[in-house]
């Protein structure tokens, strides 16, 4: 295990020595106010010993094979409290409000890629349902302990799995146990002068396993691809027995099965170890910020620059309200305001004082590549209208970009809610989807928010393709009262509401974070009953006992 | 139908007006000859009359329903012959010896992608084999017409479904019946300025359904992709009825089921129809080739191209026999002798006099892609020793990249059996690799050559990856007299010896041509059995009574 658990939250994001930096931001508490039309009380969170969970199912005679087979147990309240959700808006509500039921029975910590395996059979025979768990991040209810039809469920931690294996420089391929976590694969990986360069929000936190699992993206998917393209191959603990995937780099013989691995999230056994494409550190990096006068003209510039196949590894547009609003949190908690004056002036002066949306273009590679793929870039911002605002603001952004999950425990801690989801669709379904769940969000939030108040929408593009691209949404609101059955109900009308608009108007449930148990409900109906069929005939075959991950993915 | 197939022979490639300009080439076949040490006698085909033909186990009352459901019925020799089998050398040894059986008993034409639809469910319900047929051009067996436990069999031909269906401009897709033939696709698509850029050598007489199922690859796949990868969506006509999968840029909802159909040669339904990446049509085209001293030389240039990330569209390299041979048949056939003679003097002041390799680097794009791609590959070539000889060959090589096939029934008529197979494998396998192929391939034709005869072994690396490479044999040996047993044992022999050896080697069975019944044999040992578990029960899934295609891909 690479990060020692003790010393991160049970119920909030990051280590427990974090510090809030926005407790005693009162400007920007009194600028949320306002945008939301609320009064923001403070909602502080329940402690584990104000908590309910349930005594375990399970007796020591039930844990000593997993014992012998390899395995740690955890059993303590402390262990199952962190296992007991992942880090979505809905665990959130039942953790904080002291809610930990269902909590696994025990928690099962495999020492070997052999003794996972073992652990899965075991759990199979014994009746128990499996929950894998690497970092645990999901915002899905990915990792919510569902036992299904099973006598209890139990979850396999995979993060003492956690050896890089091996690095192949010829072909730059690496392989590497699933259950390690994002800081120190890169650790290793960045020592022997390489990178998988998988940077996602939750990298902090989160594993190799879950990434693959979860067909995640990270903030430079344009260059290292998403988590389908960049995963080689695969082994699974399945009940069935082990299953390695195949590791060419192309292949006609017959369908890839290596792609049914990215995305199962655990319903067809545990990622125990990845083969994933791993790339020479970038000699050279630039990334710098761009605005233009409309969303609209923004996209239209990444879509020119990814169909014309230059190279870029980051393209990220902030919507206007995002763009605004971001501004706005900087200059509450940076406040040198003579700079801002001189700022806004000039941006007045360039025809920028209005609505404007911010670009932050990142190229990494070699030196050529990035010198090419940086001025093709800066011709194309040109042609739609946009104007370079330097390197600050994009450094800016890569030096926070982990920071977002932060600011999501303060806002509880004073009324506010906030959620964020993520859609894509082609190209042409782009600004239909973009108005519809928009237009969704600000109608639901306003709806279910209490007394007069009102939601914040602020959305970007972050992740772009050939012949499309996804829209990712977070959104603010203020919380209901009365209590966590209020505040679940809320939650759920406005995430109906926005996974509605998204099935409407020709947008996928999920884009990186995966379906888990939120975006259950929505699998059907995209991926249509043929292919749903198609998906339980393959966990049928795997896990004919339902062992593995009740209640995800809609299976 | 995009193609009238009256104008195409039945036992051999290409129209029946094909003029076969190597017939009276007469120095080519004294240099065959001499490097096979073989006489090369007459060895002609026989004609359709000739041939043995059962009759078809089909009735009249068998066959209405397909009519009445809007099918078009074939039941003449011709047609039966035509649909008797693909275009592999063991194919060309039945047809060429007059043996047509097993062939359809019916060849039954859909109308519409709703009649293909109903045609497949009426098979499956008169417990009729089916085997879905675009262009027949499988050289891996991938049209054999086995009926496994069924009481007959019938070929679908979709080529009647060849509708362009729509263009999407923005988004740079498009979707199309499957049974459209490649020029016929793209003259629709060039008329609308885009392309698709798959240009397998088939190209003239393959379909987009068939590209799709056997998961080819086209000549420029470093641009265009693989199948699997410009493959958005397909709706395929399986038992259980229509499956229409994905079609999102990306998505996190499930695993991609696309990815299942992509080499699924016809084992789960019928493709009707596929969605598929475009491309503005190039504004800009290079093709140059470069000598280098040595195969190893020239693959270190393509994998540092490649994981450099420079955009080239094609990196053709041809290892030491195959470039000597492709200059002798290029000379023997255009003979004018001083040019050559000046040739050979500059390469030999440049110490190209002996054994090399050439190197076709194609790059096609914007003007100013193709001048960056153009630039940075002459100068990784410099690199590794590469020296550039212009464009000449590159466009001779361009001109006659659909060529290929047609030597191959020349040769056959004088006593020489030829052959292609291709593999895949990690940069760091691929020395490996190719070494023991080329020696399983040279030992094998040596030994299996009547009365002191030997084989001749090319081989050219034609589509690259971060992670490793494709390998492409071509090889030609003295075919075995005493009739068909004799020769399709020789065949065995040597397809045995190379397969054995791709196995041991870290080798896919095959890169883009498929599975078939030719590969069927090495498919467990690949994917593994858990693997193959899973591929049945896909089958048993979409196509429980094992309708679809029997006997392919090993299922």
């Amino acid at each position: 295990m690479t990060i020692d658990r003790s010393t991160l939250r049970w119920n909030a994001w990051g280590t427990a020595g974090h510090q809030d930096q926005f407790a005693k931001a009162d400007a920007l508490w009194a600028f949320l106010a306002d945008a939301l039309k609320a009064p923001l009380p403070v909602t502080p969170a329940k402690t584990l010993a104000e908590s309910t969970l349930a005594s375990s199912a399970l007796a020591f005679g039930d844990l000593a094979p997993f014992q012998d087979a390899g395995c740690d147990i955890g059993l303590t309240p402390e262990d199952r409290a962190f296992h007991a959700r992942g880090d979505s808006y809905r665990d959130l509500l039942d953790l904080r409000a002291g809610k930990l039921d269902p909590a696994p029975d025990a928690i099962v910590y495999p020492k070997t890629a052999e003794a996972c395996q073992r652990a899965v059979e075991l759990a199979d025979k014994a009746g128990l349902a499996v929950v894998p768990f690497g970092g645990g991040t999901s915002v899905v209810g990915g990792v919510t302990p569902l036992k299904g039809r099973h006598r209890g469920v139990i979850a396999i931690d995979t993060t003492r799995l956690a050896a890089l294996l091996s690095i192949d420089r010829t072909s730059l391929r690496a392989t590497a146990e699933a259950g390690i976590y994002g800081p120190e694969l890169e650790r290793r990986l960045n020592a022997e002068g390489v990178t998988l360069g998988h940077y996602p929000q939750s990298f902090e936190f989160s594993t190799l396993g879950g990434w693959v699992a979860a067909r995640g993206a990270g903030q430079q998917s344009n260059r290292y691809g998403k988590a389908e393209d960049w995963l080689v191959a695969a082994t699974l603990a399945t009940p069935k027995g082990a299953w390695r995937t195949e590791d060419f780099p192309a292949s006609s013989a017959g369908p890839r099965l290596t792609d049914l691995v990215a995305g199962s999230e655990g319903t067809l056994g545990i990622i125990s170890e990845a083969t994933f494409a791993i790339h020479e550190r970038a000699a050279a990096r630039d990334y710098r910020a761009y605005l233009f006068r409309s969303f609209e003209a923004g996209r239209e510039a990444i879509r020119e620059i990814i169909q014309a196949e230059i190279p870029a590894a980051s393209l990220r547009l902030s919507d206007e309200d995002e763009t605004h609003f971001f501004g706005a949190l900087s200059r509450l908690t940076n406040p040198p305001k003579t700079m801002h004056k001189v700022e806004d002036a000039y941006l007045k002066l360039r025809g920028f004082g209005g609505a404007k949306c911010a670009l932050i273009a990142g190229t990494e590679g070699d030196a050529a590549l990035v010198a090419y793929a940086r001025a093709r870039i800066a011709e194309i911002a040109r042609k739609h209208g946009g104007m370079g605002v330097g390197a600050s603001p994009a450094n800016r952004w890569f030096k926070g970009r982990f920071h977002g999950p932060y600011l999501r425990d303060p806002l509880l801690d004073r009324g506010v809610g906030v959620d964020t989801l993520e859609t894509a669709a082609s190209w042409a379904d782009i600004p239909g989807l973009y108005a519809a769940v928009r237009g969704a969000l600000l109608e639901a939030t306003a709806r279910v928010s209490p007394g007069g108040g009102q939601g914040i929408c602020l959305a970007h593009i972050s992740h772009s393709y050939h012949d499309g691209a996804s829209l990712y949404f977070t959104y603010l609101w203020p919380r209901a009262t009365g209590g966590l059955e209020a505040e679940v109900a809320q939650w759920e009308a406005i995430k109906s509401a926005a996974s509605d608009a998204i099935a409407a108007n020709g947008g996928t449930i999920s884009h990186h974070h995966g379906a888990g148990t939120d975006h259950a409900r929505w699998m059907a109906a995209e991926k249509g009953a043929r292919s749903m069929a198609v998906l339980r005939a393959l966990k049928a075959e795997l896990d004919p006992n339902g062992t593995m991950n009740p209640g995800k993915l809609g299976l």
